[in-house]
């Protein structure tokens, strides 16, 4: 079933307000098995309203518009939406009584502006709003059925889930085809080299569709599998999984799309154990990813985060002499400060991250983008230096902080429990 | 001239990612004196693009289209011009000359994949990207002039900003329209009651236009204002910027449009204070946002990110009387968490945090939103405690950081230098 999304309103047309609504109302569509073609936004002008309504008429099966359903002048969709289907408007009594009963909640008289809302083409179905002023309405224009929502977000997505959707679902019919999705994390490699990596999925899967996703520094690889079968999407999703695992190993980091703090959190739950940090160049986002995480305080106990090196010295007794010798951004110093964080909080693991994030700073011996991670265990302690092509401070901050994560997921993955942990090799590498 | 936008890729179409592009095109395009009168956002699919492409070329005058660049299988953009343009592709010995520029920098081998990325329509005028390894381009389809970038958002604001914006300025000529805009920043106030106290203001200026845009939990007030004459234009936003400066006061955290981050950082620096925080509820978000702004070494000391009690105790030096008294949240806690942060690391200040974030751990006397922020400096320890309504774990941990800067924030604009500060009331307030 073609289905299209129209957005409305001279905000979102002129860029003071990102839409949202469409992003949501296309996931949606997808679980009910409907196949968004295209999202289109108009502006707040009659002509256009009714061109763009005119054109989806023509294209799609059904169409879901947010939007120009308010009190004000500048509301036009329903005006539009009868000029397109060429029918007239009228006020609508079940309209009405929405708005009646919504006035009522907020105990205020129904003013002549928001008797307007009432008024719907005359062909048009009335969807009432249980918790706005502006009721939605469904009408048939060509061979399209239109929904025609409010842009206030929890408004259209109270409407969409309560009326739109079953509607949509029932109109299916037996034509309802199921739907599957997988998403499988990966962290260490570009966008363009995973998709080097997955080349050829499309000729073994020709059934599942994959998309890739940056979020940045981590890649989302996602799986869609479409047909009228649940199980054997199913089966068929699990061997692509299988594929792709073979030629990417040890860069998933996860395969129900976690993030690489989620993935950690889960981790260190499962081992029962706690941790310390100590960060510099990353500045408090390791800690900020790591607490993002319902019930954090399990295994969370204390960052220490120490811009200065007299901060790294008092705090986390790291030592002058190692300061001068090597300089903040070093192993040495790294491998201190997560003993350090270890022992100030009593904790299982130590992480620790001191790098140059930029934009100044760099030298040619440690330009911009050059990290040390240390990490400090049951069995020892280990430092990594990465040195990162990026100029970015933003960038850096979060290129750090997943590298540290993923040099503790790693080591937390290699202890079978918190004893006989052993330790990775101490090396410099380059991670691109 | 009439501009529209195109957004690609299935994720976007999907409902996967929200399309952030398409808004922040469609504001520096009025910047410009475009008339952006559509966004659409079509898929990874050959024949929606080119139609998609056809019917702009057939509507608009200049349009701006982002994503399907990329190394990958599903990067059709720049096919879909060449068949909607009726041209042929080749390998654009510039756009050749961007990638391996930027594989240079990245010292990594231009894969064939990557090669891909230079073959543009035969009519196309390369647009280089030195942030990412797709270049852009420019090309004339039907009466309209088509601008390809790629859909990463900093490389498509780099090209945009740098490329695209300048040739369409060139191609208004005459016909450009000076423009103005202001942004105001406001915190403590909800869209709905900034919108409230703005009203009248359309009758007030009829010349000015204004949008809201929540940056949660701070809300941006942008004026944009058109005309010939430029100098008039900043007279009407200088006395639009008074009008409401009467009525949101101190919400008015900065005229420029600067984050609340970037506002506590500007007036430490102009202090030339230090500040150490004690964080529990934020986990390192207070510290992150704080050292997000480059040059953040001069006054950020230290931060402790303190979860459990213990660790507010050893740390910190949180006795365990006012701990087992009042519990770890609290006006007193959060006093002596502050006080503690401030002399460990010597420094001006010191700013704490203790809260209930959610989605668990909430009481009746103390439920999810509550948070208790303490503020030490030169002359003093005060704390307050606030209760927020959302239940939202990322929501509230926004909020308590802003909050918490927000107390800061007041208490540097009431300090003269770092002596005869005044110190604030003490005392329990409900902001909603």
């Amino acid at each position: 079933m073609r289905a299209e999304i129209l957005a409305t309103g001279n905000e979102i047309l002129g860029g003071a307000l990102t839409d949202t609504n469409s992003a949501y109302i296309a996931g949606k569509l997808a679980e009910v098995g409907a196949e968004v073609v295209r999202h289109t936004c108009v502006g707040d002008e009659l002509v256009e309203l009714e061109t763009a309504l005119r054109e989806i008429a023509g294209r799609a099966e059904i169409a879901l518009v947010t939007g120009g359903l308010g009190p004000t002048i500048d509301d036009l969709t329903a005006e539009a939406a009868a000029r397109a289907a060429g029918v007239t408007m009228h006020l609508d009594p079940e309209a009405l009584r929405s708005v009646e009963a919504y006035f009522r909640i907020l105990q205020r008289p129904v003013s002549a502006s928001n008797r307007k809302q009432a008024r719907l083409p005359q062909t048009a179905v009335c969807l009432p709003n249980p918790v706005g002023t502006a009721p939605g309405f469904a009408m048939r224009c060509g061979r399209c059925w239109f929904f025609f929502m409010p842009g206030v977000p929890h408004e259209m997505r109270r409407m969409l889930e309560d009326q739109v959707l079953p509607r949509i679902a029932a109109m299916q019919g037996d034509r309802q085809e199921s739907y599957r999705s997988k998403t499988l994390t990966t962290f260490g490699l570009p966008e363009s080299q995973v998709d080097d990596q997955l080349r050829g999925f499309a000729a073994e899967f020709p059934g599942v569709r994959l998309g890739l996703r940056a979020k940045f520094p981590e890649i989302q690889i996602k799986l869609y599998a479409r047909g009228s079968q649940g199980p054997e999407l199913e089966t068929m999703l699990t061997a692509a999984v299988a594929w792709i695992r073979i030629r990417l190993g040890d860069k998933i980091i996860s395969s129900q799309g976690a993030s690489m703090e989620a993935v950690v959190a889960g981790l260190l739950m499962e081992r029962q154990a706690t941790i310390a940090l100590a960060e510099s160049c990353t500045g408090g986002l390791i800690a900020h990813r790591l607490t993002n995480i319902a019930g954090s305080s399990a295994y969370f106990l204390h960052a220490a985060i120490v811009y200065s090196n007299e901060a790294k010295q008092r705090i986390l007794g790291v030592t002058p002499e190692t300061l001068t010798r090597c300089g903040a951004v070093h192993e040495d110093t790294a491998k201190e400060m997560a003993a350090g964080a270890r022992r100030l909080a009593g904790a299982d693991y130590g992480l620790s991250t001191s790098g140059i994030a930029g934009p100044s700073g760099g030298t040619d011996a440690k330009p911009v983008g050059t990290v040390c991670i240390g990490v400090a265990g049951p069995d020892g302690v280990s430092a990594r230096r990465y040195q990162f092509p990026f100029r970015e401070r933003g960038m850096n901050k979060s290129l750090f902080a997943a590298a540290a994560l993923n040099l503790l997921r790693r080591q937390l993955l290699s202890a079978p429990g918190l004893e006989g942990a052993k330790e990775p090799p101490i090396h410099r590498e380059k991670l691109s």
